[in-house]
């Protein structure tokens, strides 16, 4: 039986709820264990950045994984909010006026705009820490081993080698340190750095939570790079085609500054042909799973179609 | 026996070289298992950040500790990596030009001032990942729930309620939120925010990694609160006395720029009576260890009579 598509619609809507509530109580003004007080302009940052808004596909995909090999615990949710709270961290830094220097995101005022600069890189530093704490947090696994699994992955997926890395390729690719020539290796790299990394991470990581071994894991693994590669085309596609207002950011940023993109060489045409031999991978990688997957395969075609 | 003060100098520069050989391992160009790659420009801004330089005072109470409870593993080491790494993240974005916005660090030109604001950002940002990495790596001590306890301390030490949101507080103690009214406790929670629980991270993570437990491990974590706060007082009465020539960075900032120091409230004199009393509180802290915690008590001395 295939799920259609209004059912893939409410599932993430409902996942994105459950983060939501979840964010609220890890961002309240109130100080935890082995902390001595919450600063409430920094609190009050940290909600601006990480609530209301966003369609959540980071914990989407780690929940949906977990719930595909049946565990169901609070820990894969737990899990889908460090991973979020880690993306806002990026957003944050990557909005400031030294990096992208952006105004609007998700409609709103970004963080500096919205408070300071001083605010927003202690509010990013602060949400890349509590990610980590999250992971940790005995709530989240009873294994420890479990847990530290999660830290060390989450901690390549997002550091020199992953994401931040690829922030500074991507600062390079503009030309700011110098020519760079722009290849289709290594744009691919960057991407696999900046957006992929943490994208497979998600997966994984709720195939960590529901102790999945060899080929299940494998294929799960597989599930992810296909997607997180899928959905850096869709996004380079999006920032040629969409309008900013749909967006709710500035879109043709790439172009603006000069950054090549895969649909710069690639062409719109084939970076669309891309697009389906990932969506085809995926749907391979998954196969295994047989229908208890449908959601997983409704996730990657959700990834390249979507709007904004 | 009592230790001389020149065999503690010569233990701490040999914990200092011992971290350095680490580090330069640790932040090498070469990508490590779950990295795709290390972008050359942000590995030279981290090794500009951490290494060459500083009394590496926090892991060489981490080290210690763990010596003191006849733990001599390398994880001790590799721990007290962590929390540098932790400290020199800090640094970097405490020095950016919205931040304390300096241009000098150990006599060095600031990570913003040797590449620009956007590598800074980055380098602290991955800086932070980095130690989080090395804690959760089986390298640091086999056992996961020592890492995944380590972890989550150090997130809870540096986070919202620690680290960073004492550096929160401290930019509004410069007025630039609003005036704030500087009162005895508010400075005592503000350092012990800031400066105050790393430091007792460092000496908790040497009891955790030797497996102390019960009035031991209290007994120390009394020590670390007690040496926290002589450093930040120590801290203040130095930025108002050392050169700058000295101190290799810029001093009598907080004067500048009319933010309150327990200097201020309590008089230098008191100030002065106030760090006697700490350095006892963390003699008597250590006593139960007899002889073999001389180190400790020199270590407390050194962080108030250091004189940068």
């Amino acid at each position: 039986m295939m799920r259609s598509t209004s059912s893939f619609m409410a599932r993430l809507l409902e996942v994105a709820r459950d983060v939501e509530t979840t964010l609220e109580g890890l961002l309240s003004d109130e100080a935890r264990s082995g902390e001595i007080a919450r600063p409430s302009r920094l609190m009050k940052a940290l909600r601006h950045a990480a609530l209301g808004g966003g369609k959540r596909l980071r914990p989407f995909l780690t929940v949906e994984v977990a719930r595909l090999l049946g565990q169901d615990a609070p820990g894969a949710l737990r899990t889908g909010c460090a991973v979020e709270l880690l993306h806002c961290y990026s957003l944050v830094h990557d909005d400031l006026p030294s990096m992208d220097d952006d105004d609007l995101r998700r409609g709103r005022p970004t963080v500096h705009k919205a408070f300071d600069d001083a605010t927003a890189i202690l509010a990013g530093d602060a949400l890349q820490t509590l990610a980590f704490e999250i992971l940790a947090d005995p709530a989240t696994d009873p294994d420890p081993a479990i847990r530290a699994d999660l830290v060390l992955r989450l901690a390549r997926a997002s550091g020199l080698g992953g994401m931040v890395g690829g922030q500074m390729l991507d600062l390079a690719a503009e030309g700011r340190y110098g020519e760079v020539r722009a290849d289709q290796a290594g744009i691919r790299r960057l991407q696999a750095m900046k957006t992929g990394a943490i994208l497979a991470f998600s997966v994984e990581a709720g195939a960590v939570l529901a102790r999945a071994e060899g080929p299940e894991f494998a294929n799960l693994s597989a599930y992810g790079q296909a997607l997180g590669a899928a959905f850096q085309i869709a996004d380079d596609i999006l920032d040629r085609e969409a309008s900013a207002e749909v967006m709710g950011k500035r879109t043709g940023k790439d172009q603006q500054k000069g950054k090549a993109t895969l649909v710069d060489l690639l062409g719109m045409e084939e970076a669309r042909r891309e697009c389906a031999r990932l969506v085809e991978q995926a749907d391979s990688a998954v196969a295994p799973f047989g229908d208890k997957a449908e959601i997983l395969r409704q996730a990657v075609r959700f990834v390249v179609e979507r709007e904004t």
